[in-house]
């Protein structure tokens, strides 16, 4: 897991872009060399490169060199680390959503006496 | 939910940087003033107000003017997106490494003919 602030951002930052989440969509599929990574892509190799470069700083893709070809690959462990940021703040908000509607129902459902002012 | 490739952009966008994290996980506990976001942050008003803009053009912030004072509060519909969109993906490619998986104990427990070439 990662841990680091800086981690987080460099993941977040990463996933920012569409044309790097499409790259990650495709690696779910399987590895792939940078040019196939760019092939359905409206951009140039140099482009290309430079958002793998992006993908690789934040640890959710891994490049090997084989011969003439760089490999990518997909690394699952930044986005648990970016899933866990994102749902444990949303679980902790809807907890707290929770009770508040918990204490709006039950003090609703308290029976006002005659007369009270409402 | 959002559906636009751009509003993805912005989310991810506003959660890259730790400051615009911190804020929001102030604003899990309650509704807060722009200058009481930014008491706990070493940066100046300007700053704050700087991200604050960034956070509300993601539509995780929404803010209200209260006389002099701009409120802000959370929503958690950005935040639901962006969870679904890497959820999806991780749950994708773990289903395909649970195959792999499942594929190689299933060879591996085929037993060779004795003289098979290894």
């Amino acid at each position: 897991m990662l841990n680091n602030v800086s981690d987080l951002d460099s993941v977040f930052h990463a996933l920012a872009d569409p044309g790097r989440r499409l790259m990650l969509e495709r690696l779910g599929q399987g590895p792939a060399s940078v040019s196939e990574l760019g092939k359905s892509l409206p951009m140039s190799l140099a482009a290309v490169v430079q958002h793998v470069q992006v993908l690789e700083a934040s640890g959710l893709v891994r490049t090997q060199k084989l011969g003439r070809t760089r490999m990518c690959s997909l690394n699952l462990v930044p986005l648990w680390s970016a899933e866990r940021w994102i749902s444990e703040r949303r679980a902790f908000v809807e907890r707290i959503l929770d009770r508040l509607g918990q204490y709006l129902a039950e003090t609703t459902d308290t029976p006002t006496n005659a007369g009270d002012t409402l």
